[in-house]
């Protein structure tokens, strides 16, 4: 795709300043910009723009001078939307079941699905109205997705397990294993049968790679609206409540209940058989050992409040020369000591 | 399934008290079950059982009085048992290879296998008798699966890697992936061929999403009864010994070696090249530095004993404090050396 | 596979001392050899290979008086290659696209490819001259894979991404997940659409379950050479620059650009939208919470030079023993202060 920056100009509504010839082949913020894209700036970044790499700026309406061919617009985050589905070829997925997907027996598929090639819809599952099942999906036995959903490809909803309406469940995410359960008798394990299982409710996003172990019984919850990075684990019988966000990598483990809007950090740890309270944030690497109150910002492992945790390191980066000061302290001490006595 | 008291009663032979008409819709432990479900409650647990949210609770016979609808049974565990596989409708997989796997050549086939849609049997690949492989399975050229392993949907076995008898692979595990070893000349990284295998041996447990790597040359083994939780990475060349647990999200370096019964909670990780001895624990996020002895208890990183480790992590609480009295201490004694000089 | 070590000889042009019938039946380092097994060693390992378990060892010509069966050849390395391939069995794969898997409409296929059973190519993707694609792989809309490059089982290169040349891709990793991205009001997060890409440059390798998150807009980019182990997360916006190892478990937040030549250890965190110099060093489980210079080596969380994290370390185990000696020496002064009152 290349455009003149006129040509865009015409396209948004919008009026050039500087070179109309411009040619823009792509679209890009203002830091990867380079030197054949369209990069746009509102404030406080317009100042920024200024030395940017980018061929041309869009701007919005009234701003002053500016060193670069300009393309002004009322509203520059709608329009450069709009230019990037331009600049984007839309994705085309035909209706219905692929003749190279296997759907087993007793199935209830809603009306306006795409399922791809192969996808496998196993035995007695219900797929929602205009759910999309990319393929290597796997829906297991008794499974259910909600309508609007979409699960990329090489996802697994095991056996008997719940996904909620307008779910996002990204490539190769697991959503039913079977939690880590076992009975030591002499040195050797034994497997707890996992007969519970997984209830994403309505909006949830699940990451790649993600793995949602299932309930040993009962159900692990992942509550409304809550959104979860890449490669995180949840433990069988977590309860996560609604609109949460859990950044990469990080780990809880199994029967921990966490509250409403708690934000954790990339690489997060918890125990198990916690309660964490709602409206928190939870820094990077923050390890959880223990009951959490509402409404905190904490850090660190163990956790702490983050004002504290930044206490704590200043000081330890001082700890060798407070050993040194500690030791000469001493010294001196005696040497008084031995005067006196 | 909708079932009264008494028709769960009559089921498991027990005698009800309280309502006996009471809907039980679903089964759950006394911290999930809700207003719908049974529960079940044996010591030290009966008196939390008092205030929870279940329609009803099945105690052992012979327990005192009760403050909600009882059933009462000679074995609550037993009993609630077979109360679940009541409740969850059995999975039904025709034996059989699917017409729409693929099977390769030379491949041999044990008696009783289920091989389901899509999955891929490489050839020169040995599969068991009662082995089951999910859909989009690949079992690589030359690999062999023991007699009654199941692998789960998504999950790989590459060339020539060995899996043991029972062993339970889990969605989207990767069994066999290359090690990472780069020999690097003039800034630039050339890859060293991995041409050995993995072997599990028998009734191992490999979680989601886990990466067990090949060898470079030899086997990267893990040992009879070792259960490995999700998105663990096992480095090239380790063996890791019989009967550990490794719990998610843990990091062990290429060629160490793990003694018998060793517990690796979540987020450890590890050097390379380093021998960990038998019949230890390591808590959750401890970084393994070097060679360690049997028998041990610890915590940290780099790695310590638990109680010293307890005791650091106490006094690190108190070192701004710390810090500021060794201040004040110094200026009084300052003031008496002044004085005294 | 059963040869003597005669045998063995013969094919990679030795001489043997001691016992020319020994049978080996397998191939191993030094470390991992046993009594059936072929090893070999040169300097400054040769000693270490005097008391192994395996049953003879392969020597440099020259090399003095040796305990066991020795096979001498001019280059013990090149030899050994050249038995590793004897030992393992070829693996065969037909050329051309297999009947079971699916290629979409407006594809272009290079020569030689090598597309297995159950793979799936979308429409308008470009696969490159002897691309290998095995089963379970989804290429998707729009996307493109450089010639001569592998990408294993299960793994997805998600529309609109470009994977160079001679790039591995090795199981269930995904290139281009959504990035995390989210809009919150009032306690409600919406998804902030992701309409950028991917880019792997040239001879870029990445690990199993490895999650390179697509740009909102623009590219992710990993430079060419970079080698990436399993179970890494790559955020949004990334730029990795050219010819760097990052190991398993690390996770790069959004946004961050790193120079070229940075190794970074395993379980290595940064925080998103940081400049990371180049040909550095970051040891295992550093946290990068800023902008860092080019050429260091550092460690520890928040990130600081090893040397200095090491001193702090070493200063850490004696804290405990720190606090109790300042409060003896308070004692001690407030006598001193007391009696000079």
């Amino acid at each position: 795709m290349k455009k003149t920056l006129q040509e865009l100009a015409e396209f948004v509504g919008g009026r050039v300043a500087g070179d109309p010839s411009v040619l823009i082949q792509g679209l890009d913020n203002i830091e990867g910009a380079g030197p054949r894209d369209l990069t746009f700036a509102v404030e406080p970044h317009i100042d920024e723009a200024r030395s940017c790499k980018a061929a041309a700026v869009m701007l919005p309406e009234g701003t002053g001078d500016f060193p670069k061919p300009a393309l002004y617009v009322e509203e520059p985050r709608a329009a450069f939307a709009r230019l990037l589905e331009l600049f984007t070829p839309k994705l085309d997925f035909s209706a219905g079941v692929s003749d190279k997907a296997h759907i087993g027996e007793d199935v209830t598929l809603g009306e306006g699905v795409v399922i791809m090639p192969f996808a496998v819809v196993d035995d007695h599952a219900v797929i929602g109205d205009r759910v999309t099942l990319y393929p290597h999906t796997y829906i297991g036995q008794y499974a259910e997705v909600g309508e609007d959903s979409v699960v990329y490809s090489g996802a697994t909803v095991r056996e008997h397990c719940h996904v909620g309406r307008r779910c996002v469940i990204h490539c190769s995410a697991v959503i039913g294993s079977d939690g880590f359960g076992f009975t030591t008798k002499d040195g050797v394990h034994t497997k707890v049968p996992q007969v519970g299982n997984v209830v994403l409710e309505d909006d949830v996003e699940i990451g790649a790679h993600d793995g949602i172990d299932r309930a040993a019984m009962g159900s692990t919850v992942i509550g409304h609206g809550t959104k979860i990075d890449n490669l995180v684990h949840i433990g069988h019988n977590c309860k996560i409540g609604p609109n949460c966000l859990i950044v990469a990598q990080t780990g809880i483990s199994g029967s921990t209940i966490v509250g409403h809007n708690v934000t954790f950090g990339g690489q997060v740890g918890t125990v198990g058989h916690i309660h964490i309270g709602a409206n928190s944030v939870y820094a990077a690497r923050s390890g959880i050992i223990g009951n959490m109150p509402e409404g905190v910002f904490c850090a660190g492992f163990p956790v702490q409040p983050h004002t504290e945790w930044l206490r704590m390191q200043a000081a330890m980066k001082h700890l060798p020369e407070l050993q040194k000061k500690l030791k000469q302290m001493e010294k001196r001490l005696a040497r008084y000591e031995k005067e006196s006595g």
